[in-house]
């Protein structure tokens, strides 16, 4: 699948505003795929279709996370957190791509997890520092993306879980457990 | 046990400087008690113990963490969470300190832990916010603790993740736990 037909595709399942969110996203993956040595067109896939699921009715996502047996704790948790296992599901099923890390990419993006790949970490942090966001912190994590990916990412981790902390928001355990991880295991 | 002969048992445990925010901690968390609800003398006897540990061998508690088979991920996080249960073994030991609620308020005065009892949080809170600390936010704590213990321990409990965070040091998995636990769970 080339990225028009990708794009034409994920295009009608997406606000202008997140369409053009996809797009940042997409350039931002595939340069961070590049940079870094991650697979460019895994990384434009994923990316094109990290928030496929994102519009689905609240309710027929929490159905598919019951019936396809995903982690029955992301129920507790944001349903934020439910467009990318659920992305994940369609994009495999009704798009057909079958890569493992490309659908992991895409199913990992707002979590994150343990044992990130390289790509799941493109993914994840392109979805964090495309252009069209803008929120205290991104700046420092873009020029730290120029030379030092894992740094980057620690620092889009530390952001998303403090400004969660500060709303007095739930955080996931598994991006808990990923920043851990990274600040434990170091860039490995 | 009365406070004087308490204190006469700390007293040679600990350094001046550690020995003076122990009486801190004993004050407040006696005020917190009266405040709240929670038994004023446990409250005592807990704080004067809590730092009982502090200045043992890292070596030596992590021999008593292994042979009492104390939780082993303790070792893998900050040495600063270990004196916390090696006290409450000891002061269950040495001391003959046998009430439950007391010695848990030792054991988990650093690292907090889901389900709190009153006297867990009048400690745990009592240590972070005793007349002798001085760091950014301690004062919105205390403010919070004339009025409101769980609104307090909550916020102190977000100061110091966020004080590891930027500091890109690991967070103790009980303690994201805890910290779910006061958001999602509210007051109970």
């Amino acid at each position: 699948m080339n990225r028009d037909q990708a794009l034409e595709i994920v295009k009608e399942q997406l606000t202008d505003h997140r369409y053009k969110h996809t797009i940042g996203v997409m350039e931002t993956a595939i340069w961070l795929a590049e940079r870094y040595g991650a697979d460019p067109k895994k990384a434009e896939l994923a990316a094109i279709f990290h928030d496929y699921a994102k519009f689905h009715p609240k309710e027929q996502m929490k159905q598919r996370i019951i019936e396809e047996k995903m982690p029955s704790d992301l129920l507790e948790y944001s349903s934020e957190l439910w467009h990318a296992p659920v992305g994940a599901y369609f994009v495999e099923k009704l798009i057909g791509i079958q890569d493992e890390d490309i659908l992991n990419a895409i199913k990992y993006h707002t979590s994150g997890r343990v044992g990130m790949t390289l790509l799941e970490k493109v993914v994840y942090l392109a979805d964090y520092m495309e252009p069209g966001r803008h929120f205290p912190g991104v700046d420092e994590v873009r020029e730290l993306a120029e030379s030092d990916l894992h740094s980057a990412l620690v620092k889009s981790v530390q952001n998303s879980i403090i400004f969660l902390l500060k709303k007095s928001q739930p955080v996931y355990p598994v991006t808990f457990d990923m920043y851990n991880d990274l600040v434990m295991n170091g860039k490995d």
